[in-house]
């Protein structure tokens, strides 16, 4: 759909609020840290367990980033992302 | 409550979101669209994982085809229905 | 998409959920129930103030009974209609 | 706290929101109908699957009643109830 | 609907949580306080702005305390009560 | 509606959920409609009132177009944005 | 950005809401008063099962007490928090 | 409850996630990001319009620096306070 170019530079900054299973959230914190991407992490209190902010390179990169590695940590629940529009 | 008719034709538009096991959000997305009655559905950011927009005979209909069909599709976790008024 | 018929006879049954102005939860409820087509209404603990219980003839009369008049009583400041599937 | 009394008569109703896993909503409706105190039960569409209108003798019934026996229906995986203040 | 009875005793405890204007919240906060029946308020952070556990003689009691006193101070916006069931 | 160029083409579709002043869908839907971008737009039941889909060059102008034109309507209170992934 | 002091003897207070399997929120509870740090706790009405405060020395102490103790109760799902700002 | 000691030096960081009215995200933006302690700050897709992480001296701090500058630019509507843990 996107045509092969050289220089996009449209990357995609997105919150990724994450829901762990109860008594993970410290250990999924720790793995989610290392995923490509991922700039900032933080457990935090309220109705998320914990808030990522991740850099991709596009929707798709986006999409595909979170629910291949993000999700794909053991102990994620679910998560909701929040794109940056500014 | 509901009288006898033999041609009421009303059909009932609605959309159904849907959240999946982390993770499954793509596969869930490719086998939803292949449910009869679903027009369109896509992946979404923000607290669904799912959108898709389906028509159906009735009320009783719609129940039925997301009960029977968008649940019982592997790693669909749980559906919030919206019906079209308008 | 809709066909014409004559007769449709399918009535909706929907609960509409009340959120009131601070204070107002009381008066809201004895005039949405003096509304037609409203069955049953409450004011209930939990984040909605009043659940009405409400029957229509079909989802455009919901929509339009809503919206016309629960949502025209002084004090309310939005619903949230679910529909009775079964 | 409460002292013994032999006639209370302060029944309390409440409206009992039932989410189910994906694809039992209609099973679960049937059993939740057959519960003692449940006066009407319903499958709808939205955030929740069923509401059911229960009555119980005082607080601490309804606690158990929910807990006891709409709980302990096969399906139901979280209820939240909202009791009628009048 | 509650027949005369001597001696009920049966208090509801309940917390009510407040959504206040923003900006307000330490204000109204002071204001709760003082109603009577309150017995213990804080500012929280999250998705409410204070929590207040409150005492009242039943449920319509609880309610008319909720709506006619909390709901009253300036600048309070919504409120939603859970009720202590054990 | 999308032009080749070396660098971004990338548009992006997302849905729009949008809450009115009570009393007010049916007409802010009217408006909705007529905004450029605008593909599809329907009053629904639910937390929402009504859910537009809309198609934007990309996030910079997914936002602007919301907050310009969607939010400008007269009636609209709030908005909620998910976008498409896939 | 805080200057040094002698004593600061600024314990945390928070809420906990508690989300339990079906059917366990009565024995949640019982585990949960007697997690050191618990002042209080009870089952209530609405979208969550139990209400504790806590009270934990800092934030970090306030995390690990939910995540180790509290989340380690047979039968706690998930938990929120929110801290008690005055 | 806590031990003295000599050296707290305990900042607090929390992800303060902000509703504006309608048409008002860019612009209360700007005015945030000015805020002293707010370290960034991006509008979003999603439940929220901005999220801001800020940095306070401690949580008395926090709820004083939302309630008093946060809270006071025009057009917040609300605003809700997660506390980083770790």
């Amino acid at each position: 759909m996107r045509k092969k170019n050289i220089n996009t530079d449209m990357p995609v900054l997105a919150y990724v609020f994450i829901n762990t299973e109860a008594g993970r959230a410290f250990k999924v914190l720790e793995a989610v840290k290392k995923i490509e991407g991922v700039k900032d992490a933080h457990t935090i209190t309220g109705i998320y367990d914990i808030v990522a902010l991740v850099e991709a390179a596009d929707l798709k990169d986006l999409g595909e980033k979170i629910v291949d590695r993000v999700q794909g940590v053991k102990g994620v629940e679910r998560t909701v992302t929040a794109v940056v529009v500014e």
